[in-house]
């Protein structure tokens, strides 16, 4: 038999396109709370190091603060751009809020002129400010400059044949000849760098950041082999500068590239979806629980890397704690490989709909699938 | 802790245009033992009275035989029309396979020349064959004739001011002045009929036949009021002819008014769903179960009347099995009265899908839906 208070674990991504992940995460808790109200729902906001994750970030970290900083954005038009600081004093900035894939002048721009200026800028706001350690989370980016912008922000040089300045967007670095990293601040050397992300690709090649993500922010099929070219042999000039390497490390594509440039910076790559699960008391949640519910908007094979809900399915059935996905859209050519993950993997729509409906009434619709699992779940057992 | 292996009960009506109530039923089979290899699935495919109700009745009744009559569709057309004989002799008759509203020849007609002979001319082929009781299931008919065609095949006269004979189709009844009941077939007085319905509309009205039911076999919003009086002068003729009553009783307007006529001749009405439950033996399968599964194509305020789901929820709950509510499309509207009948209501699309993708695609995505609604319902408990 059930006990009488049922511990319910919460812990979705956001809904892209429709809710926030503190949003979807109250609409399925008043759903459980409906089938069960004497459950106790433990509700722990998930992200990746995409979008929301500074919110989620903030919201699990009791004493933190969150500030808007002055920088730029993907095309250099100035953005205040929200920064957070935790208790312990590590900053934390989530990439998608500087140079957001989601940013209206991002959009009608060209990725070739794109660049993370911004990025650094932020960063360099926070060094001013005393701060010696912080995550930042790459995910939701428009850019694919490989992080140089990020890099000349903080002093790097990038040069053409003739020794002038080119800009550090894929169209200037299509002339880059040399990189002078004499100027780079120095103070980076005593700050700890984390970066929060939810892709493990290289920089460049097959899996690379153009190859893969490149499409998404722009870049016509016919120009990904000159723009991962030009990535190439960019990176082979600022790791020489450096004296480092980090072109093939795990996740040096995320984020257009940032992910190189930061790890050239001395930065750790961790998954963003445990940084935010090590942060939020996910496990202590877990401890005792007797369901999960885990979700996002689409769950598609890329789930099972290193998205939110992998991350809570597995730390769930570490502790013998069932987990149901409950997604927007469930990949059906995934649903094998989602299966073997999950109790029960669950989608929104109740019945033919279209994406706009679904994006609509996704508040309703979790409420209401969230109270059928949940019947279904805890319905008397003869 | 669940029985090593639980009972599963699986008792849908068909999804219409893709899957009939057997087929339904395999799908969600297939996903229950993929979930639970060891459960025992009883299976009770369902049926209103309307398409599907023979089958049902067929499969369920060991000893039946089924075989075609000669008879004619609802234009006159020529037809072969299936008809059941269970083990004790009693006849079955599904009037959607002889005057259907899926029928093609009746698709391209006028409503106000269709009749219901053809119905008539099956009963006098199964009284003919020594046949003293016949359950005829009504629902899906494309006719509004209320049920004179069947009257006339069985020796009822309606004529003109003139005297002439007038055609029992809603046209010729326009012009009814009188009817004459002497001819009608005297062995009828010893046949007990039942009518097995899912409406319980009256013959005329606000909720009558042409009201309700009309417009989705073609009559205009504007005639929908001028055929109701033609019926209602009708319905006055024949019951005085007669000498008994029947246009306000319960299921009167039920496939167009064949529900009047039958019950003029002393037919027993029924709800088809309750019928095909005690014939297929729903509540020996329900008892000592441990979960039940129902479902129909689209469920909305109207499956809470008399059709299957509701039906299968209730004898469910009499025994203390949960019952989950598993359909195409579940209306939103209906959702918190469907949610007061069933332990979870679940719907089969994967994502944002269109009504094309969703009948498509039935088979596979009942046999997902099932897997993840039985992995949910027996994952581990704390």
């Amino acid at each position: 038999m059930p006990s009488q208070s049922p511990i319910v674990v919460v812990a979705v991504d956001s809904f892209k396109g429709s809710l926030a992940a503190p949003a979807a995460t109250d609409a399925i808790a008043r759903g459980v709370l409906r089938a069960l109200p004497h459950a106790q729902v433990r509700a722990r906001p998930m992200a990746d190091g995409g979008e929301g994750t500074l919110d989620a970030l903030l919201a699990a970290s009791p004493g933190s603060r969150r500030r808007d900083v002055a920088t730029c954005g993907a095309t250099g038009a100035p953005i205040q751009a929200p920064v957070g600081r935790l208790a312990d004093g590590e900053g934390v900035v989530e990439i998608a809020q500087i140079v957001g894939l989601t940013d209206a002048a991002a959009g009608t721009s060209d990725v070739r002129a794109r660049d993370t200026r911004g990025v650094g800028r932020v960063l360099r706001a926070l060094i001013d400010d005393g701060c010696r350690a912080i995550a930042i989370g790459l995910g939701g980016s428009s850019t694919n400059d490989g992080g140089a912008g990020l890099l000349a922000e903080l002093g790097v040089r990038f040069l053409d044949a003739e020794g002038r300045a080119v800009r550090p967007t894929p169209e200037g670095l299509g002339t880059l000849a040399s990189v002078d990293a004499s100027g780079l601040d120095a103070r980076l050397g005593s700050v700890r760098l984390t970066i929060m992300s939810d892709v493990d690709n290289p920089l460049t090649g097959m899996r690379g950041a153009t190859a893969i993500f490149g499409p998404q922010k722009g870049v016509a099929a016919a120009d990904v082999d000159a723009l991962d070219r030009t990535l190439m042999h960019y990176a082979s000039r600022v790791e020489a500068a450096l004296g480092r390497h980090a072109a093939s490390e795990r996740g040096a594509g995320a984020a257009g590239g940032l992910g190189f440039a930061l790890q050239l910076l001395g930065a750790r790559f961790a998954s963003g979806a445990e940084t935010v699960a090590d942060m939020n008391g996910l496990d202590a949640a877990l401890d005792g629980a007797d369901w999960a519910i885990t979700g996002e908007g689409r769950s598609d094979a890329q789930t099972l890397m290193l998205k939110a809900p992998s991350i809570v399915a597995r730390r769930a059935r570490a502790r013998g704690v069932p987990v149901a996905l409950l997604s927007g859209a469930i990949d059906g050519t995934a649903l094998p490989a989602l299966d073997a993950h999950f109790d029960g993997c669950f989608a929104l729509p109740p019945g033919p709909a279209s994406l706009a409906d679904s994006l609509a009434n996704a508040r309703d619709w979790l409420d209401d699938r969230a109270f059928a699992m949940t019947r279904l779940r805890f319905c008397a057992r003869r």
